[in-house]
């Protein structure tokens, strides 16, 4: 893989906005533990609440901060008075997603002026063991001179 | 598309004690509105928890209820001593998410001994529009002799 | 589905055109059997340098069709001065494609200025029967000002 | 990524088999060029008949060749007397496939009893260059009990 290089120095600053506005996130309890060009890591601790009916993380949940860490993996590389929209995602759900936490990482395949492709690998973190929980590939679209909404 | 025959003739029962026991159901607000063989509605009223960075129902919630609703339709066919579980699911984000309700209709397309593949389509209701604003397709696996967890 | 109201009169030409040109199309022995506003359909008759290691036609072979009804319905909307770009499909292969003809119907789901999803059903013919035997779900991008090429 | 053991030590063997009596490769020149646990890498040297409209390899070759590349990664992995499906598949056409050699790369990403999960990488070869313009996210089947077709 070929590094990336930001057409915007301040993409980290941006993404940590764009993330602070999806109350999704802070409902769900996730966090942007990590950005760097063209890739994203997103946090997420268990908690009942996002439960399926045994007691693991709720796919959809898994889903959730999939698209969002290959999101925002996408965006970092976006110029800085743009917005970005998630046009499709395929997730493979590999294993239960039983831990106390999530690590989902997200990392651009390839980076187009219009269409990003990302992919993104989701860990369950029970103790010592890491298992790959699930797997995504996803197609976004760079919305040029739509800035993401200020609060 | 064939008409189905559900194996188990309690089998709406079967997926609303299933649903019930998904915490994440109740967290986001979503509810079972109908089920039929091979197929299953859910709703999700808006709660500005939902949304992404412009207020709109965030994609990853968008993709949660899609696949509940393609996953439950399956399930409305495999036989009462069974669980279920998401191989993998693909979803296109057509439009924004925008409105104060989202239904989304799963339907069963084959149901194989192993494995089902269902679709899921997601309209965002606003007043008196509906917006097609997701479109799924998923592969399901029947998990045979091991029934859903009992609360 | 709404109707589809195609800008290009002459879509069906232009369709037709690109589909004469794609040398795939003729040595696997494709025949663009339908178009409409919105939808495409692809006939392939069965023939042993199709097939797999168990006799029914190759599931590349059955990517491959589903592939282009999907596009070209896909094109049947897009400006006359315009290309067409596959973004992604995904495709189930729901049973054997076992027969001696495929039938691929396309359709769009949703047309949007640079992006179009469609759908694609492949049906195997085996005397009286047909069977669905793969679903797909695709992104197409219009290359505005980017005819196609002319031979 | 953990390394691979195959419980079958005569897996090249039976890929290479399997691979042989598939006449859809034979048709279209692809060649198996390597295997090795849970990967597999196909190569495909350019001929016209392999065109889209734009005299590039047609979208629905490079799918087949990426199905078959993690087909038959997976494949590696399988007992001596099992065959293989493919479930479902996934594919991003990155870049234009516009090159006198394609090189598809499979790799499994997870091996469960019943379902195996792989990737597959396509590369376009142009004199000194490689260029990434397909990546490919899919399931496959264990058809336990059921070996390959003998010729």
């Amino acid at each position: 893989m070929k590094p990336f290089h930001p057409v915007d120095p301040h993409y980290a600053e941006r993404v940590r906005d764009s993330f602070s506005r999806q109350q999704a996130m802070a409902f769900i309890g996730a966090i942007l533990a990590d950005t760097g060009p063209g890739r994203c890591e997103i946090r997420l601790p268990f908690k009942p609440e996002l439960s399926q009916q045994h007691g693991f993380f709720h796919g959809g949940i898994v889903g959730t901060i999939a698209d969002n860490a290959g999101g925002y993996a996408a965006f970092t590389l976006m110029p800085a008075d743009s917005g970005i929209l998630t046009v499709e995602y395929k997730i493979n759900l590999t294993a239960p997603a039983d831990g106390e936490l999530l690590i989902a990482r997200g990392e651009v395949l390839r980076a187009g002026r219009n269409l990003v492709i990302s992919r993104a690998d989701v860990f369950a973190v029970k103790g010592e063991r890491r298992t790959l929980c699930a797997t995504m590939l996803q197609t976004l679209m760079t919305m040029t001179g739509k800035p993401e909404l200020q609060g």
